[in-house]
Formats: structure tokens, C-alpha cells, sequence
């Protein structure tokens, strides 16, 4: 194994670098490390470089969506061994704590979103994957590195965001957002039961993505018609049973309650950078629920086993490839939507 | 019967005015009729008086809690015959359409919060009820009208609070205001099965009301001790599993979601004159859950039954008593809190 | 209004009899009478006449299943008027009482299964409905009363019996028996979210119709393959998640607990006339919930509106049809199943 | 450490025996090593002398409820060292499978009720416990050894009793039984919110203890007065909402269900040695809820936190102990409860 290896660091005050950087080592029994096949660039990565996410510290290795192949495991690994194909959680838990026996893994008193904000992330040749038995999820032959790829961050968010949705036979979903997280929103509900899921977004691109791959029953972008008298219309004149916020844009927050029919509920499954206006006197009566916080990711296994039967795809999220030393370039790309894109992702 | 009677109107623009008023009659043959024994000025009188409530119609007769006898019924009413003593819903619902089947009387589409806002309601010696059989219930011998009293809006308001914490054992709640509403949630709370319930005010006759009646396990002052810590040290560190926000004041919005340990439930059941900042970056992580809107007043039955068996009771909120000819004295001294007024009654 | 009709009778006895009755009139405020435009013929009719129900009365006139015309209504009535088609629930109940306020209305203190049963039922020309606004339906114009004709019994009964299975996504249901309740129960389990439903009998015609209508996913003949080792290889190797007996034969109490998986859940829909043996030492550690009893038809209004929306039918369980001065030679058919019978229907 | 132990083996054909044997070592790396300081006899030992548990195996060393102290772990084991107290799971699980994830654990894949039944179990010095991170729970400073004693298995059952029982607040509880098991459901029943708790048997010693430990609200001798009646008449005249049926006698599962109000749950607790009969004619209309089987003993930590903070108490369940040597006798004792024997205890 080689002993240094290039990685996207955040360096504070808004700045990304390449670095030269040691390749990690083992520093815990429970710990695996693992060599970076295919990783990603998140929009929470931009957050971080923008100053937005307070506990990001400067100075770490960016990055916490990736596949790889396990190079070395802790003694107390029982799951797992060198040459194993894996997908890693973007949350690092420990499995054994109040929050975690709750299924609240991002509050793991271990744990929560460590990889690329508080210890070295991704974005490398290695990685260190604490509570490795917890936090990696073995990719069965059948299914691809890049379909694998979205696992546990993008594909758990949007699952994430159907389940806090608490779908009914019946339900009319809306999604506000036609992002990574919106689009596996939009299947996840559909896989949760939704009847009717309707999906909107500003851009036609990806709007056209989703009618292409079938993501949603209605798809509609709210610049070209009305998205509440639409929404309405598709749902019995009574408004959405539930609505994930997956796009946390101008007016997107005040868009999603509106939709809502009355006792419903609305995800906010998208990272704000502000305060929301909550205008309960205006809202009174109309006895909505609000969910919000980050993915809990801890239902990896079985959206691998989605994955493998085919009942979930998330490979039409990959626009763009490129290089780890291209990995700046790569930012540029997917935070202006350069030749639309939805995912660029480091190729090794 | 009488012709003409006394009655608390909602004249706009900030006034209320004592009038005489036509007694009212059957005009469909849901409705019946009642004669008031006990009624109650509420926080949301003083909220249409000021504005806030922009369904409420000027001329319209306020109050909307209230007990009495039924002397007329329509000939549709097939649970009520005149004679009967009976507590009344603040809320009116037909019980068919889609939001009663729900349980989401609040949104009925015949209905919702009518009386005393949209048609007349109960400061006065006669009240007309439409969808009666929905909107009474049966007072027990066993029962005292002043018991019953607070059925179908204040205890109903705290019970769907409690409800909507959806408490398991072991639960800790949180109840911030110990108005009517907050000490109705706490023994509902209890009643649901709370292990612990905080109760906390700045008012000390309050916590002091409270204490005597044994109404929460921990009753605090938070301009005394530090709310936060003191929830923190019996909740296991963690927060509070659920906060009911009863208070609607300065800086309560803040203190119910900082006062919840993540992933725990904030009820707010408060009704707010102003809209709320929610700083969703700030509690991001948190994962919490926000209720919001009004009760739905549905499980009268169920409550009477609890007023009867004595496990519950509300006597204890009615401070003040007086007849309804004083009842502009009534709103000067529930709306400054006179006395220690927590409930100004009137007694026909 | 004519006044004496034709009725079919049980007479105990094993014994049922076409005899001249008097037309019914409305005897509590609360009744409605239907003009029946279509009737059906119910297994539990056999069960009555075989003396399996001891519940049943000598004298009554059977029948429970029907649509109609309201032809006079009860003073209490208000969902209904004269000319009004409506579909009839089988269970009578009241809607006030707490077995109905919990949904458990073939409970109901004034109610339970009354129709041909303890009080006339509707093999006949009219019928008296009792507590009219709880027992019918409004059928849609855009419905006919054959599609509308199953709703308050062998469609209730199926909706009831997916229900019991508590489906979550991903479930694979298992369905012993394509009788009218198995068919209806395989359409609902799907409705409900059932990702995979296996439909068996032992009638190769039952079987096809189901396969013509896809009414299920996996159409099996226990008698040509072997029952268990086809849900288990359909089903992870584990059993299906919760089974239906829905057809109460030689054996199918067995084979239901034998098909689901551990900790599954076994609805037991069928009506026996035997007790059956609960092998408990024999299926200890299995961890199986048994779910006993007759169908709580209390979803009319969303069934109805399934129906109308097209997502449920019901109609091509009509396989016979005749006048009812015919419905002796109707019994024969349906209880010997000549010519594949499936449901025999009374025109009128 | 010692290389020879005594042990009491099941020898098939109705037969134990003190043996000695050699102290069990190390043979996968998730292991542990026990040194049991207390240790019980159990009615399922019984069963399996009795030839009633076709897969307990000839030669197994008994038992399966034990406390102790760690004194050897395999490399793989990330929660327990040597020294560490430990209260033991009755069951096996490895924490990963399909089972195991979903919490039915008695189905685990690699393990259900493994020890003492298929490897050899703690009525010895030194037991093997595989799985040991998932099948210890570490015992708190101030929780004493005889206090854990029963939190794996008969506590874990009585509360897997009550938890089958859904009880909603207001709940009245039947258990049939006050061994130790019901005991301990009875105990649990009300910390989960049971309003009433009736608890029945025909040893007046037993039910004596009950009442002077306060375990249930009503305490009735069947013998003495006719069950039904009583608990009719402490449940609204309906029946209990849930039925734990933990003595497994003559009649007892007949009484059960007699109990149980309408669409009722009862929960099967006890271990049959017989088939039973479910006369679903003559239930037809109960519409009740069976479940069966054996404890997912998986709630360990959530007990012994119960424990340390005294809300449940299982000590006095402790009527005998005596020396490892003494167990045959203690066999004798502990079938014929010989002394009111509730529990023998083994002291080391």
C-alpha cells in the first residue's frame, strides 16, 4: 500500500484545495479502511464551503458518498474483510446507544455526520471508516459500483424523506425538487405506496430526467403552470397528503405548507442556509405536521436489497465523471448545473 | 320561552358590546337549541377581538364553551330530547365528510370552529347547535355542570395536545404555560401515560395552583431556574421526549423546540398572534417534529367518561364567577389576570 | 306501494321456503325501506340453513347483501330521501355505542350481523333497514348497482381481511381459497400495498378467472404443486408475511399457519362450522398472531369510492343471475357450484 | 481457571444428571466466557425433560437464566472484558439477520432458544455464550446480581406478554397465572399503562405474595370466585381489552379467551405441552386477536434500566437457592413447589 495519496480538502473561508495528504491507517478495533472506487460531490460539501455548517472543521478531507474496496479491518470487525466490495453510510454510529437502539443513528452520541466534516472524508484514494461494521454495507455481485454508488447518502435521504411522510394506500405525494435527494424521493414514495406522486422543479432537464425514467406520475415545473391549483387538482381539492421539501430554493419552504392538504405532513428533507417564516396565525387550523433535521441512514440493507431487485435505480443521477485530480473542476460543474449536471462523480 | 336576550357581541374593530339579541331558533333540522347554564370567556375571544382571527364575522355573538339544557331539537336529532344536560363542542362537524371519517373535525367542510367566530355563539342565554348530535354530549347525573364545563374546548385542547406527543411509557413531557390549556395537557399527558411531566410558568399562582392539585411531577419557573438545564437533568440528558407549547409568549416558540431532545415531538398548541422564526440551520441535525394548529375536538365521549371516573378534572381552573350582565368586567379581568384569574365563568 | 311481496324464509330445520310476505313499513325513526334491485346469495346463508349459526332466528326472511331504491325513510334520516340508490352494509349498527366508536361495529350494542339473520334480510322484494344512515351507501351514478352490489359484505369482508394483515411494503400475501372473499381479499391486499399476492384453489375455474382478471400475482392449484415450497421460494425461503384463509375447507386451517412466515400474521376469514387445532407445541417459537372473527363492514364510503374510481371491481363475480321466484333452483346452483357458480344474483 | 466443572445435563428419556464436564473455552471469536454466579431452573427445563421440546438435544448441558461475571472474550467482542457483571439473554441472536433486525430474534438465523436447549447452558460453573455483544447486558453498580437474575428470560417474557398486548391507557389487563412469568406480566402490564391489572390463580400462597408486592390492582382466586364474572365486572361489562394467558393448565386457554372482550387480544405466554382447541364456531363474532409463540428476548437493555431505577422488581420471585451440587434436589422442589417454591436459585 502506498503511504500518501491526493485529497479535496476544506481549508476554511469559503476554500477547496487538492492536498497531498498520508494514506489513513487503522486507529480503533472497530474501524476498516477502505480504497475509494467511486465517490461524489454533495450539495452539503458546498454548504460546508460556504460557511454554513458549523461543525465542519477546517482543515478535513471533504466527502461522505462513496464505494470501495475494503484494504484492512480493526480486530473487532466481524463483518467485513479485506477485498470485500462495500458501500459506506454518509453517518458514522456505533449502533449500541440510546439514539442508535431508537434508529436515531444521526444522533449517535459517537457519532451523527462525521465522514467529511469532522474527521477525513471521501473525496481520496483511502478512507478511514469508524464503526466499519455499522457504517459499510457489502455490495452483492448483481449490483454495480455506480448503482451501488448513491447508497448511503442521497438514496437514504430520499428514503428517508417517503418515510417521515408516513405513506397511506391512497396518499398523493408532492416533491419539491427534481434534485438527487427529490428524485429518490420520488421513487422511494412510490415504493412506500404512494398512488399519485407529483414531482416539480424549475429546471426541464430535470424534469425531462424524471418523465424519461417514470420517477413520478405528475411532473410539472410551477414556472409554467400554477403548482397549488395543479396539485389541488390531482388530489381530491383537498391539497397533498404529505410534502417532501427537497429543494430548499427562494419560496420553496412557503410552497410546500401551502400544498399540504389539512392534517398533513411536510418533510423538509432539503439544508436550509436561513430561518423559515413559520406564519402559524396565517397556517391556524390547518394542523399541519413539519419533520425536519437530516437523514437517519440507517436502512442500508435493505435499500441494497432494493437495489439488487431492481425496485430502486439511482445510476440516471450520474451526469458527469472525472479524475480525483479533476475533482475541483468537478465542483465548478455541479454547483453552476454546467452541461446539466446532477451528479459528478470521481472516478478513483 | 322568551323572545329577546342578553348577548356578548363582536362588534370589530377591537370592541365587544353587551346587546340584546333575538333568541335563537331551529333552523335546520340538525340544529337544537340551548339554554346556557355555564360559560366561559377563552384566550381566542380576546384574539378575534384583536384582530387576529380574520374568519371571525363582526356581529357575531362570541363564546364557544359552554354547558346547559337542551329545550329544542330538530327533527333530525336522535340523541338529544329537550331536558337533556349537555356539554358543548367548540367545534361544529357534519361527521360524514372526509375530514370527520378522519378524525380532522377541524376541517370539516360543513364545520370547523363556527361558534362564536362565524355564527352566534354562547354569551348569551340561548344557543343554537347545528349538527347537534356531533356537537353535545350527554352530561352523567354524577357530574356538576361547572365539571363539565371545560369539556369541548379547553379539556379538549389539552387532551389533543397530549395526543399529539404520542407518548409511550417512560416518556418525559414538557408543558411550557400553565394556563387552562398547559394544565389540561399536563394531566392528559399523564393520562396518557407520561412518566414525567414538567410543567413551567413565570406566573407563581400558577405553578403554585398546579402544585397544589398535583398536576405535573416538576413544576418550574424559568425566571427562576434555567428552563433548559432543569429539563435537560430529568430528561437523561437528552431533552425532553415531547414539549406541549401552551404559552404562545415572548421567546416560548424557541424555548419548546430547544427544550426537545432530537427526535422528539414539539406540540404547539398555543395559538400565536405572530408568525414564528423556525432556523432550521441552526437545529439542523436536531430531527425534530413540529404539530401545529388547532384541536380536533372528537373525543368528548371518551373525555366525559374520564370527568366521570374522577381522572380527570378541571373544576379547579374557575377562579372567577359572575352573570353574564357583567360579563365586559369578566373580559377586563380574564385578559389582565385580575385576581390570578385563570377562568372568568359565566353563570347564566 | 304494494303490500305483500315474495321472501325467501328459513324455516329451520335445514330448511328455506319462497313465501308471500307483507311489505315492510318503517317501525323506529331511524329505519329506511329499500325497494331491492339486486340481491345475492351468501355462504353464511348455507351456514344458516346448515344450523351452524345458532344466532339465527326460525321465520326470518335471509339475505344480507343488496342494493337498491330508498323508498320511505324514518323521521331521524338524513343522509337519505325517497329515490336515493344505495348500496347496503350486512352489518347493522348503531354508531354510537363504543364497540362503533372503536370501528368494531359487528359489535355494536344495538347490532351486529341482523340482516337475514335475526330481523328480515333482502331475498325479498323490500326490506326494512334499521339505522339507515350507518347501514347505506349513496352508489355514484357513474357506478351500476352490480358493480355496487358486493360492497357492504363480500367486499367488505375482503377489505377486512387485508387489513388484518397490517401490509407493509414489500409484503408477500398469501390467499388460500378464490371464493367470492379470497378474490376479493387478493384485490385488496394488492390495493393495500401487498408487493406479491398468491391466490390458491382447488378449482382450476376459480383460478383462471382470477389469472383472467389479475387479480394476483402467483395463481396456484395446491393440488398440482406443492402449496408450502411455492410460497416459501416466492417468498425470501421465509413464508408470506401474513396469509388469508378464506376458505375454511378440510385442511386450510393447517396449511394457512404452515405458509406464513415467523412472527407472520394469520387472518382468519373464513367462517368454520368445526373448531380447529391449535397445535401450539408444534408451531411454539414460531410466533404467529391469529386473527380470528367476522368483518367490522364499516369502510362503505372509501370502498365506494374505490369502486368508483375504478381501482377495485367486484362485477365479474356474478356468474348466475334469475328473478326471485327462482332462487330455490338458486341455492342449488350456488351451493353445488354447477356450472362454476360463483355468485348467483336475484334480479329482482 | 480451572479445567473441570460440574454441570446438570439432560440425558434424554426423563432423565438429568450432575455430571462433570470440562469448562467450556473460546471457539469463535465472538464468544464469551461466563463464570455464573447465579443461575435458575425454569418450567422450560421441565418441558424438555418431558420430552415436550423436539429440538433440545440429548447430552445438552440446562439452563438458560443466569448471571455472572466475564472472564474470557473472543477478539471480535467490542462491548464486554473480563470482569465485567453480566445478566445473560435466553436467547441466541447474531444481531444482523433478517429476524434480527426486525426484532424477532427467537427466529435469528443463527439462533433462537440455543442455550441449554441445543449448547450447553448455565446450570454449571463457566458457560460459552456466543453472540455475546448481542446476548450480554452489563449489570449496573447498583443493581445486585439476584436483582438481574431474570431480566433474559422470565422477565423478557412477562414483558414481551404485556407488550403484545398494545396496551393503550385506560387498558384493563387480565393475567392468567401469577408464576413467575405472570408475575412479572402483571408487573409489566402497568408500567407499560395498563389502568387495571386483574390478576388470577388458584395457589393462595402466590396470589398472597402478589398482593404484598402489590402487582396487580384486582387478585382473584378462580377457585373461589367464578373469573368471568369478576372480570367482567371490573371491565365496562365488556370483557378485558387484553388477556395474557402465562399458566398454561387445564382450561386455562379456553378461560383466556373467554376473558377477552370483543376484538381482544390474547396473548399466549405460556409454554403448552398439548394441542388446543379454537372453537371458532362458537367465537364467531368475538373477532379476537391470538398471538403465540415464545419471547424475542431483545429488550434487555431498555429492563435492566427499569430495573437499576426500580420500577420493576423480579427479587422476590426468589423463594430457594442452593449450591450448584443441590440442583436435583432443587429440580424436585422447584416442580412440586415444594414450599410455595417460585423460583431455586442456584448460588454459585
Amino acid at each position: 500500500m502506498k503511504q500518501s495519496m491526493l485529497a479535496a480538502v476544506y481549508c476554511g473561508e469559503g476554500k477547496i484545495e487538492l492536498q497531498t495528504r498520508p494514506v489513513p491507517v487503522l486507529q480503533h478495533p472497530r474501524d476498516a479502511i477502505v480504497r475509494v472506487t467511486r465517490s461524489t460531490i454533495c450539495t452539503s460539501d458546498l454548504h460546508i464551503r460556504n460557511g454554513a455548517v458549523p461543525r465542519a472543521v477546517p482543515g478535513v478531507i471533504l466527502g461522505h458518498e462513496f464505494v470501495g474496496e475494503v484494504v484492512a479491518v480493526g480486530e473487532k470487525i466481524h463483518s467485513f474483510q479485506p477485498g470485500d466490495r462495500v458501500a459506506a453510510n454518509c453517518e458514522t454510529f456505533c449502533g449500541t446507544c440510546w439514539y442508535c437502539r431508537h434508529g436515531f443513528v444521526n444522533n449517535c452520541e459517537q457519532g451523527g455526520w462525521e465522514l467529511g466534516c469532522r474527521i477525513d472524508g471521501c473525496q481520496a484514494e483511502y478512507v478511514r471508516v469508524p464503526f466499519a461494521d455499522m457504517g459499510l454495507t457489502a455490495i452483492p455481485d448483481s449490483v454495480s459500483d455506480e448503482n451501488a454508488l448513491f447508497l448511503g447518502d442521497i438514496l437514504s435521504s430520499g428514503y428517508w424523506a417517503a418515510q417521515l411522510c408516513e405513506i397511506h394506500p391512497g396518499d398523493r405525494v408532492a416533491v419539491i425538487g427534481a434534485g438527487p435527494v427529490g428524485l429518490c424521493a420520488a421513487e422511494c414514495a412510490k415504493l412506500l405506496g404512494a398512488e399519485t406522486v407529483i414531482l416539480m422543479d424549475l429546471d426541464p432537464f430535470r424534469l425531462s430526467l424524471a418523465r424519461e425514467h417514470k420517477l413520478a406520475d405528475v411532473i410539472l415545473n410551477p414556472a409554467v403552470e400554477p403548482a397549488e391549483e395543479a396539485v389541488l387538482s390531482c388530489c381530491h381539492g383537498r391539497g397533498a397528503d404529505s410534502v417532501i421539501e427537497a429543494a430548499g430554493g427562494e419560496g420553496t419552504f412557503e410552497l410546500a405548507w401551502k400544498l399540504a392538504r389539512p392534517n398533513g405532513i411536510v418533510a423538509l428533507a432539503a439544508m436550509y442556509e436561513k430561518p423559515q417564516l413559520l406564519p402559524l396565525p396565517q397556517m391556524y387550523g390547518k394542523n399541519l405536521t413539519f419533520k425536519t433535521g437530516g437523514v437517519d441512514a440507517c436502512k442500508c440493507s435493505e435499500l441494497m436489497q432494493y437495489l439488487r431487485e431492481g425496485k430502486i435505480r439511482t445510476d440516471f443521477l450520474i451526469t458527469h465523471r472525472g479524475p480525483l485530480c479533476n475533482i475541483l473542476e468537478g465542483y465548478r460543474i455541479f454547483e453552476h448545473k454546467l452541461g446539466h449536471c446532477i451528479k459528478w462523480v470521481v472516478t478513483g
